[in-house]
This record gives C-alpha cells, sequence and structure tokens, in this order.
C-alpha cells in the first residue's frame, strides 16, 4: 500500500480527531477508499478502538432514491441509534462517478437529507467527526488530472505539518479579529469592503475538515460595499460557474454577471433574500494546495485565494444578538490573490501577491 | 447489470425475509458484492423500507485483529445499538481473496467473536435474518471454478422457485418426524443406523440460508452405530478433509481414519467429548448445486447428498428434556448417495441413489 495513506491515516486519528482506548469509532466510506478503511483499522486496533465501517454506495443511493416516494423518506432508526453510541465519526469521499446521481430528481435528495437531519445533528453535537477524501480514479477525472497526479494532489494537501499550521493560521485569527473592516483589491474590477466590527475569526487546521487551512469570519450584513470577480471557477449542481461579477451596496447584491452559466448565478441569487448578501470571508492558507481541483473540500483552502460566500452565515463567527444572514444557500465563490491583490485589515495589508505580512 | 442480480434481491427480499414498509433493514456487504446492494436498494425503495450497508472487509478486519491486544476486544456499542434497531438482517458473502485473514492468530478471531456475541444474540433473537452468497473471482478460484462457471453455479443454486422446494422438503420432513430409525447404507464402507426417536426434523427453504435446500435432524445421541464413508470433501480451517472414515459404538467415535489431513480430524475430534458424537443428520435437497464447491452455505444443501455433523446439536431439533450433544465444534462431512446408495426410514426407502420415494 502506498505509505501516504498510513500518513494519512494516523493525521485523522491522531490529529483531526483523538481517538482513545475503547471509542466506538464509525467509519463512513466508499468501497474504492478500502485502502484507506484498512489503514485506519490498524491504527484504531493499536489504540484499542472500536471500529465499524459503513459503505457510502451513491449508486445503491441512486437506486433507493429513485425508486422511493418522496413522501416516504424517514429517518432511519438503525442509523440513529448508531450515531447516538458512536464517540468519533471519520467520514471518506472518494468518487467512482463523479455523475452518478445526475439522474435523481432534486425532491428526492431534499426529502433523503431532511429525513437524515436528527442523525445528522446527532453527529454535530454529540461525536467527534472529521470529513476527508481518498483519491480516485473518477475524482482525478473531474479534476482533469491523471490519477497519479490527483493521488500525489490530494497527499500534499492532507499530509501536511498540522501543528505549524495552526500556528500560523492563528496569527492572521488574531489580526483578523481585532479588525474593524477589511478590503480586497484585484485586478482593476475588484475592490471591496467589508465591516467585521466585533465578528469572530476562525481556523480550521484540519480538526473537521482534512485537508484543511482556511481562516474564516462573517462580514457585518449589510456592511459589504463594492465590486468583485471571482477568477477561480467553482462547481454548483455540476455546473460551473466563471467569473462571477458581483456589485454590492448596503451589503446587497445590486449587480451581477458570470462568464459561464450567468443563468445558474441569478437562480442562485433568487433563493431567499439572504442569497443575496456575503455569509463568510475566508482566507486559503494551505500551500499544499496549488491549484483549482472543483472539489471545494480543497478550493476552498487553495493557498493565495479569498472566498467569499453568498448566503448563510457561518455560525461560529457571528456573536450572538448580532444579526445573522440566513439563507437555504452557501455558495463559495473564490478570487485568486497570488498576484496583483492585496487584502488590507483597518488599511494594514493582511496579504499581498500570496504571501502575508509576516511572510513579507 | 447481471439479470440473476435482481431476482436474487427479490428473493432475498420477498422471500427469505419479509421487508415491509418503515422497516429498518440492515445489509452487511463487502465491496465485491456492490451489484447486490445496488439491486437490493432498489427493491428496498420500492418497499418503502430503510437501508442501511455496513462494509464487510476482510482486509480491515485482519489489521485491526493483528494490531489489537486480544484481552482489548470488547462489544462495539455502536454495532449493538444498530442491530437492538434493526428490523431485517441480509448478509452477503463474495472474497476478494480466501485467504485475507490466514495471518491472524487464532485467539484473536475468538475474542473477536467473544466480543460480538451480544450483536449476535441480538440479531438471531430480534431480527428476521439471512445469509447469502454474490459470485466473485476468489471464490470461483477457491471452487477451482472459471468466474463465469461459478456465477452460473452460485444463480442456479439461489434463483430457484422456493414455494415447490418448501413443499418437497416437507415431504421428507414428515417422514422424519414419524421415523424411530434411520439407516444410511453407501457402497462397501458405511452401513450406519442412528435413532431418531421424539427427534424433531426441521426444514432449510431458504428462510436464513440463501441458497437453502435442507431437511435435518439430530439423532439420539448414543444411538448411532456402525461406520461411515464422507467421500465428499470439506475444508477445515483452510485444509481439506478427504475420505473420513467413522467407526461408531454407543454412538461414540471409536475409530477413525481420513485419506488426507487424517492429523486434522484427530485435533477435531479431541476437542471435547461432544466432537466424538454426531449432532446433526442433514439430507441435501437442492438440485441447482450439483457439486461440491468447498462453500459449506453451498455443500450441505447439494443434492444426493447426506451429511453428518461432528459435535454440537441442532437446537430446533432436539425437544426439551432431551439429551443434546454439546460441542464447541460443529463439523459437517458428506456422503455422496447419488449412485449405491440408500437412506432407510423404519425399514422403508427414504431416498434411493438420488431419488426420494416420491420420485422412484
Amino acid at each position: 500500500m502506498d505509505p501516504r495513506v498510513h500518513d494519512h491515516a494516523a493525521t485523522l486519528v491522531d490529529h483531526c480527531t483523538a481517538v482513545g482506548a475503547g471509542d466506538d469509532v464509525l467509519v463512513k466510506a466508499p468501497a474504492a477508499a478500502e485502502d484507506l478503511v484498512v489503514a485506519l483499522y490498524e491504527l484504531l486496533g493499536e489504540r484499542g478502538a472500536r471500529p465499524k465501517t459503513t459503505l457510502l454506495s451513491p449508486r445503491a443511493g441512486r437506486a433507493y432514491a429513485r425508486a422511493m416516494d418522496a413522501a416516504d423518506f424517514c429517518t432511519k432508526a438503525h442509523a440513529l441509534a448508531e450515531m447516538e453510541a458512536t464517540d468519533v465519526v471519520i467520514m471518506v469521499q472518494g468518487a467512482t462517478n463523479t455523475a452518478e446521481t445526475t439522474d435523481v430528481a432534486p425532491e428526492k435528495g431534499r426529502a433523503s437529507s431532511r429525513a437524515n437531519q436528527p442523525v445528522l445533528q446527532t453527529r454535530l453535537e454529540s461525536t467527534d467527526w472529521v470529513i476527508t477524501q481518498h483519491p480516485t480514479p473518477a475524482d482525478a477525472q473531474a479534476a482533469g488530472l491523471s490519477t497519479d497526479a490527483w493521488t500525489d494532489f490530494v497527499y500534499d494537501a492532507v499530509n501536511r505539518d498540522w501543528v505549524a499550521q495552526r500556528e500560523r493560521q492563528q496569527r492572521v485569527v488574531e489580526r483578523l479579529d481585532a479588525a474593524s473592516e477589511a478590503r480586497l483589491v484585484a485586478g482593476d474590477d475588484t475592490d471591496l469592503t467589508l465591516s467585521l466590527d466585533g465578528m469572530a475569526a476562525c481556523s480550521d487546521h484540519a480538526q473537521e475538515n482534512l485537508p484543511g487551512g482556511e481562516v474564516f469570519t462573517s462580514p457585518v450584513v449589510d456592511s459589504v460595499e463594492g465590486e468583485v470577480t471571482f477568477d477561480l471557477p467553482v462547481v454548483r449542481r455540476g455546473r460551473e460557474l466563471e467569473d462571477v461579477h458581483l456589485v454590492f451596496e448596503d451589503g446587497v447584491v445590486v449587480d451581477h454577471d458570470a462568464a459561464r452559466n450567468a443563468d445558474l448565478l441569478a437562480s442562485v441569487l433568487e433563493t431567499d433574500a439572504g442569497a443575496r448578501r456575503v455569509g463568510e470571508l475566508g482566507i486559503g492558507m494551505n500551500r499544499g494546495i496549488d491549484r483549482v481541483s472543483r472539489t471545494l473540500l480543497f478550493d476552498e483552502k487553495m493557498g493565495g485565494t479569498v472566498h467569499l460566500a453568498l448566503g448563510n452565515a457561518i455560525e461560529a463567527a457571528v456573536p450572538e444578538a448580532r444579526e445573522f444572514n440566513e439563507s437555504a444557500v452557501h455558495v463559495d465563490l473564490l478570487v485568486d490573490v497570488r498576484t496583483d491583490a492585496r487584502l488590507e485589515v483597518d488599511g494594514e495589508v493582511l496579504l499581498r501577491d500570496g504571501s502575508f505580512w509576516f511572510e513579507a
């Protein structure tokens, strides 16, 4: 087995989660990730933990959803009971065919998500969980890479010195926490200001996502002013949004366009009132990720990028009693800040041309 | 997908178990059986049931067991909670490498089984369960067959008219139930008598095993007299027992030999006092199975065979207050009765040269 699989497993068990003796560990993984499951079981055996694995099969899920009446989806009692007795959850993504569920009616997907809500709540509230990625040929194909290049890409992103990464991110968190205002300037068509006054900055150093490598906060809801062009592509419902351009006044999108799939952008903005406002400002800090892969788990952590999300705010970033932007959507859009770009806080450079102030 | 996979799934859902709307169904399957999982999910969606799947991975199980201290194996709380909330369990066998766990110390396997005992008890007592087989290249290899020939073999055995099979087996059950004594005669070196007085005969028509196709009972413990040669091979701990010859007096093995692995036979007989006595008399009645495959799920159902098990008796066959042969082992051994052989009950032919009295 590729030795990087063992390193990946060790990061999951010892850094992302803190598995101890006697812990009931639930692994959720597709068949294509069996190597990682094997490596995890070896470590979990050494730790004296108690693993079991749920097979994630989009093919089976598709067959079930197509055969099922949307009205009949209901919480699975055995899945809920299992989650209630689980201490640690390790979720592994890895496709065999990224288009597997394209012929499932969207209302079936929504009905399934609603039915699963109690299981999800239980995981979020009462387990130590992490989501990660195992490299597969299908995901390589979706990223436009050879399988070996994708495999290198995944392990460069996940097998890092996460203690050093945490320290580096903490410096950015402290600057953002103290800041009243942020300004993003890039090229000729991005100059945006956002108030961060009183908002909390958070660090994702691979506690819940592996790869991690992101610092994020939420702007004051009505404070966003100016224009921004998102020059890196993102995939939404299987379609690519390219060169999205947004103009904000008093926190609300007043003009919008996209070089590709502008209708999809419009439908996002029409979801609800919150979808026209910014719920998140994020800074990608994982230098192991040097290109977009159309996989959000990676793209939003990419070093030298800043992202804004239209829609629902980040709960941890918004203090109680402050206005919280609510929406049914949360759509991340990315700006490349590696060249001809800067992010300022309170008039001082935080990030210029891909380097933070302490790296200049 | 091979249409026989859909037939197999339909038999599992509609005959072996009785899945209804709202039932929580637990599928346990290896990655190699994903086709069958997909077919099951389609049917379970049509029925409005709620499936989830546990990945069976002997590779992961091996890695875990080797890394784990035997003393640390303990019941998995999440597995037990899941089983307690489960209505129907469909277990699927199908190897990727039948030798996958050959380098796991036997005491680890025993520790794991002991730890899993409460989960097993819950399945047996409070769920509707079935064990079946999905064809894989590794199992084909173990049977000495091409993958396509093995696939045909599996579907010939499982996709049958189980209602007709049940009626055919019921006739044999009634004869055995009423019988006081059975006598098995085959070739020159098999002539054995067993008392069935008061014992109950049972029919396996694919309620808990698919393939099914067996009628079985337990003999009166000290009643077995005579000699028997088991001329079909069986595999025990990865080694083949061939042409086992046993001589019984007062129900106990007094002489034994085997053409291959006689030492293994001796070690079975030395396990405990019950291992030298017969716990089961079984009659294979599945005519879709026409050769031994070294897979017990199939071999003991093979049409034209009779088997005896050394060791633990069958609970359902022994009335309360009757002596029950207890042992840590239950080793099935097969006699080919397709030619030059007969099984009599109370002096009348039940089976001669592979045909039952009602087929003569």
